[in-house]
């Protein structure tokens, strides 16, 4: 069991919408990623997904509304909601969702990132 | 599905080693807490617990060694793993366990709580 400073850890990872794992809570990962510009539209069929602002501000565009999420903002988006995260500028994100949790969910491109890093 | 952010949320907590859910991922809850003073040794005997320090210095006692804990550090406690968390000043703390966690553990005093309060 470490510690890990996030704010450090962040600072290590390379590229955006690429998540490395901090932590591993029961079946559930915690993962940080850098997000810049726009992601995909995509769902979790599996596993509602915890979003934890670090730094910067993160649109997440649900069906109808958009959520403004700035540093210090926590939301859940829930198992099978359609969405997709915009970042104008880049932002640094904590996530906590099931293990093996692909990040395009049900949509597969070039964003899609599998075999994660762990700090 | 709301925004909250965990700054203001902390603030309007009243008590010590009170947590509150500030959210729900599949069947594990987000709690944030202040922690002052010394908290009781115990262990979860079936859940991992992370902790991320939002504002100030939590000392995670274990068995033979104490983690230090700074804003920004996360820290997974294993299942069954025995802890005590001392804050000597005032930190605020989000932690993610399974649902049902009981701040105590295997232990109940006068620091046990239940029906716990969601934001």
């Amino acid at each position: 069991m470490k510690k890990i400073n996030l704010p450090e850890a962040i600072t290590a990872v390379k590229g955006y919408w690429e998540p490395v794992i901090v932590g591993s809570i029961n079946d559930h990962n915690a993962k940080i990623a850098k997000f810049k510009g726009e992601f995909v539209w995509h769902h979790h069929s599996d596993t509602d997904e915890l979003f934890l602002i670090l730094k910067g501000t993160v649109h997440i565009e649900l069906e109808g509304e958009t959520k403004e999420l700035k540093e210090g903002d926590l939301f859940v988006i829930k198992k099978g909601v359609e969405h997709r995260p915009v970042a104008l500028e880049e932002a640094h994100v904590l996530m906590i969702e099931k293990r093996g949790t692909i990040n395009t969910g049900n949509v597969v491109n070039e964003q899609t990132k599998t075999n994660l890093k762990t700090v």
